[in-house]
């Protein structure tokens, strides 16, 4: 299952990243199971990276490459293993595979990152990875983005992707990116995975303050089931070759439209996961209105969208508004006024002050929740801020997907 | 569904405590849904309610009752709606209840605690409930706590009770309680609904110390599915019948008694919940041992109890540690080193120093996750706190049921 259309727009490349896509057997014979980026040299990159205590080897081999080298110059993505759980023999792997490219194309294993998604707790097929290398690097091409988003995907149903491009300085800046991700949804400062390229030249502290400010307003945003990944990894590469002026100040004017317009890439990819999602047959937005703070309007909001008794409801269609209160009333937020509190489904205001709204019925409702996207909006009347979320809908799909399915 | 074997026991009466049970029409007519407890004078009575900012109006008035009057009489209790969301008019007819049950018995509106359970947001029908009363009334006896039991139920399958019996200066003590909930069960100081009775004698604020603690201990370690209600209360009633020294001090050896018995009680009745959660196939214990505090071995077990991942594969019978190490490493414990975790299923040990036990087979795991009642042992050598919560699995059921129920 999966809700309204997927991505079916087109991946601009861009100049300095070329991709190699190959069938390495990790998991399914003659799958799409390894890509690899190769970024021109003296291209930048900004990554964040999973906050489970139980991160991946190649998570931890990430962080590590890139606090040794600002020249990376490969990412290796193998799907069908998460080399997660996997101690010490998982980091040697993972490892392994950096040396073993690097050796291919005579960079320093520093200057490659791996990724790794899918079962965790196996260890790496280490025969079947390395023989796949050369296969995947003799394709590298510029114009693989699509082939690259099919060849990350693990229980997605579709790919996701998408491309922005802005002028600046008589100049065309393109934006591309991919993303995977469908269960384990809960990013914490990233997404299952996510890569995205642009051709603007950018000093790395400058492209890691965008990857954060995009990651925390896009991907942090969204839930499908309240689990975090032990692989999450967001890479944002720029590889420089727009002929424009570097940027090496947040007072640069590209600055600021590289940021926007990554973070409007980065949602979009974030909300084609959610209509992904496991089991998926609703799309809905949490906006919480009025909070004092960010982290409360996002405490309320996930407290709803996590909630399994609300999502199974608007699985079944079921406009049940006390159910959306009870997620209300257990964010344990200090001294809430219930009797102040609004909700909106959609246009048709369901709660007004706590209570039912007397011009509410159950029609009104049932017509709003019968359709498959819906907003949810709850007004605190506190402060201020106003923040949304994007969760999915519980339904059986999801439970027969991760019965039978061993991540 | 439900895992094993139901409540069978006997329910010994309390002496001091009658009950009156009946059928007022208030969801289904010819349902048992009205349930009146009285009390002899000279009662006391310990209780605690939902952290649920949205607490439900007969919550609110019980707090209003006690701070107002320490002579509680009647306890009266009503399934088929929550009597939550309801603002003004549910207080009013909150109110209006307590009034005419006391009018009846010749008492104060305020020695009558008023207790609701069902559906969220729809108003009393407050002429059933009236024209109940009387009729509930006319039955009070000693012996109909297992007619109560089955009274309070809603999506419950079956009823939940027991009785414990000890000897003290020569009179026989008798502790006895029913409890019900299935669904919308993560309590926070309490469950949905549980009422104890004793004929121990016991000061007020001592009863009430003693229902906090076994409280903590019992109702708030369980989960079916993370979800707070805005109706739960457990009370405990002590008539002070038995011809014992009245317990006016912890130094009071039959306060022991009473702490040590109440919250083996009550831990069973939380037990029959979890055995009865919704659409539960499996019963399993989360044991954390050998965290820093309480607060981390909690935090651990919780973030794997209520992770829909987790509660997935128990459902399909499937031993997948690495959501068991996903779950652990998403809880956000300060400075975690996932390289000294063990984890057990059963006597099974699956997860060594973070990674695969070499000695773990499939088999082995398989073997354990078959059985209808899993304990997950997980060992994070911190400290010297061992703390265990009980929840069920997700399953098909779970999705079936709340998709078609109107909670």
């Amino acid at each position: 299952m999966a809700v309204g259309e997927g991505f079916a727009g087109t991946l601009v490349p861009v100049a300095g990243i070329t991709i190699g896509v190959g069938c390495a057997g990790i998991k399914v014979v003659g799958r799409r199971d390894l890509v690899i980026f190769e970024l021109s040299p003296g291209s930048t990159v900004g990554a964040v990276f999973t906050q489970n205590a139980f991160c991946a080897a190649p998570v931890q081999l990430c962080k590590e490459h890139l606090a040794t080298s600002q020249a990376t110059r490969f990412l290796v993505v193998n799907t069908g293993n998460a080399n997660a759980g996997t101690g010490q023999r998982g980091l040697d792997d993972a490892r392994e595979t950096c040396t073993r490219l690097a050796a291919q194309k005579s960079v320093d294993p520093e200057q490659v990152l791996p990724f790794s998604t899918g079962v965790i707790g196996e260890y790496l097929p280490m025969t079947a990875l390395a023989n796949g290398l050369p296969n995947a690097l003799a394709t590298l091409a510029t114009d693989n983005w699509h082939d690259a988003a099919q060849g990350i995907l693990t229980t997605d149903t579709r790919q996701k992707g998408g491309s922005r491009q802005f002028e600046f300085e008589n100049e065309t800046i393109t934006v591309t990116g991919i993303a995977k991700g469908s269960g384990m949804i809960k990013p914490n400062m990233a997404t299952m995975l996510a890569f995205i390229g642009t051709d603007a030249p950018i000093d790395q502290a400058l492209l890691q303050s965008i990857t954060e400010a995009a990651t925390t307003a896009s991907f942090n945003r969204i839930t499908v089931d309240s689990d975090t990944s032990t692989n999450d990894a967001c890479v944002v590469m720029a590889t420089g070759k727009a002929q424009v002026k570097r940027v090496t100040s947040v007072e640069d004017p590209l600055y600021r439209y590289l940021l926007k317009t990554i973070k409007e890439l980065m949602l979009s990819l974030a909300q084609q996961i959610i209509r992904d999602g496991e089991g998926a047959s609703k799309f809905i937005e949490v906006r919480v209105e009025g909070a004092l703070s960010v982290d409360e309007a996002l405490a309320v909001a996930f407290s709803v969208a996590d909630s399994p008794l609300f999502k199974t409801a608007m699985s079944a269609s079921d406009a049940n508004w006390g159910r959306i209160l009870m997620a209300v009333g257990k964010s344990k937020i200090d001294q809430l006024d219930v009797n102040l509190i609004d909700v909106y489904l959609g246009d048709v205001k369901i709660v007004a002050g706590g209570e039912r709204a007397q011009s509410y019925t159950e029609a009104l409702g049932a017509a709003i929740v019968a359709e498959e996207e819906i907003i949810v909006r709850i007004l605190l009347k506190r402060g201020d801020v106003d923040e949304s979320v994007w969760t999915s809908d519980l339904s059986h799909e999801y439970v027969r997907i991760n019965a039978e399915y061993r991540s």
